[in-house]
């Protein structure tokens, strides 16, 4: 038995989700929005280098705002400004594109597909738990993928609620306090073990879910734990029947 | 016809709902609670006596963090300090009652029923628009009283996500900026017409439900609009035609 639940700690009672990449297969959706872009502004290069060059922008931008240089934003906002830096390095101007369309592209990360267990692992998990998403996503993204997706979410949770991003200490403190719960009675729910790292050392407990193809065929990291997580799963069905 | 929707309006997009009064019978329910902790300890009185003292102290606590004489603070906490005042002022003395006992008839909150339309309203509602309370109670507080009575909100809004009281202007325009729409691309919903009232004076569209026993069978408030809504209904899903 490789989980706590014979030893003293409190029982988990929510279980808090990372998004991007463990409930939603990020790289799929963007790619198959951006190709369509591409194609019409005949721009040329593969949807999925793009989607990778826009995730790339990511991890960069969050840090301004956890280094203090930027007050807190919301990721929407991160998002629509790091298109107009991909498309400029892609060679395309932005100022001459249709904003409306830029726009619309930007909220692509609002219409990503879960990976094909997610809503059903979720629907068993949410009989014994809180279930929500601790994600960087803002509320109206991760509210909006929810209702497109079926997600059945208790709460919307994250970086918005708290104005902190993973993988910032108080991300994770701040949300037990918003829950009412101490640390220990929440569970990180991940594909990245930076971020279960960062949940176990404020006292979370923690599940990986293996999600090898994220990043698309050639995946090299995060295909297997590198710490002691409570749990160690292939999907969500599969947590749920670890945690019955 | 009396609604907007043959102006230029924006369409409505998000219904955000009043939660105490408008979607749960507080009153009841507190009153059911606290009934059978006063006959525990033997302190006299009315079980509703009970429930509209501890009702009372609401808007005064909440006034303090309002007028900036206080810092933000959760519902939950409130709940809980006012629950020792109330008995204080009910002739018990609340450190000798057991603290478990209280903090969990603070949390009474959470286990409110909704009315009788309110599940099968929101349900049919939830088709066409974004669902979401915008509720002074924190955000553990709603997701508890969502799961247990079976709420389908998209999304847990209000006071603790805007760190804002209503009927602060802020906490209706900063809901709206998270939910990325312009105010006249939201609807309050409410029983009450102060709180339609602010929301109104900011840009919301606003419908009024009838809920003429909150407070009682010798209820004098609240019994009708008292101003120009856009909606007057008698309950959730008669709002659900209304909005078809």
């Amino acid at each position: 038995m490789d989980d706590h639940s014979s030893k003293a700690a409190p029982a988990v009672r929510a279980l808090l989700f990372d998004t991007f990449g463990t409930v939603v297969d990020w790289r799929t959706g963007i790619a198959r929005e951006a190709g369509a872009f591409l194609a019409r502004h005949g721009i040329p290069g593969r949807p999925e280098d793009f989607a990778d060059g826009w995730r790339e922008r990511y991890q960069p931008a969050m840090q301004r705002v956890r280094a203090g240089e930027r007050p807190f934003v919301r990721l929407d906002v991160i998002h629509r400004e790091n298109l107009e830096d991909l498309l400029t390095a892609w060679g395309a101007d932005p100022a001459r594109l249709p904003a409306g369309e830029l726009d619309d592209l930007a909220r692509a990360w609002h219409r990503l597909d879960p990976w094909p267990d997610a809503v059903e692992g979720l629907r068993r998990l949410r009989e014994r738990f809180v279930v929500a998403p601790l994600s960087n996503g803002n509320i109206a993204l991760l509210a909006a993928m929810a209702k497109r997706a079926g997600l059945p979410w208790d709460c919307i949770l994250g970086a918005e609620v708290v104005r902190a991003y993973k993988p910032e200490p108080r991300a994770y403190l701040d949300t037990a306090e918003v829950l009412g719960l101490p640390p220990s009675a929440c569970m990180m729910v991940a594909a990245h073990n930076d971020d279960l790292a960062a949940a176990s050392a404020v006292g979370f407990r923690t599940a990986f879910v293996r999600r090898p193809t994220e990043h698309g065929p050639g995946q090299s990291t995060d295909l297997e734990p590198t710490g002691p997580w409570d749990h160690v799963v292939d999907d969500f069905v599969e947590l749920a029947e670890r945690l019955r």
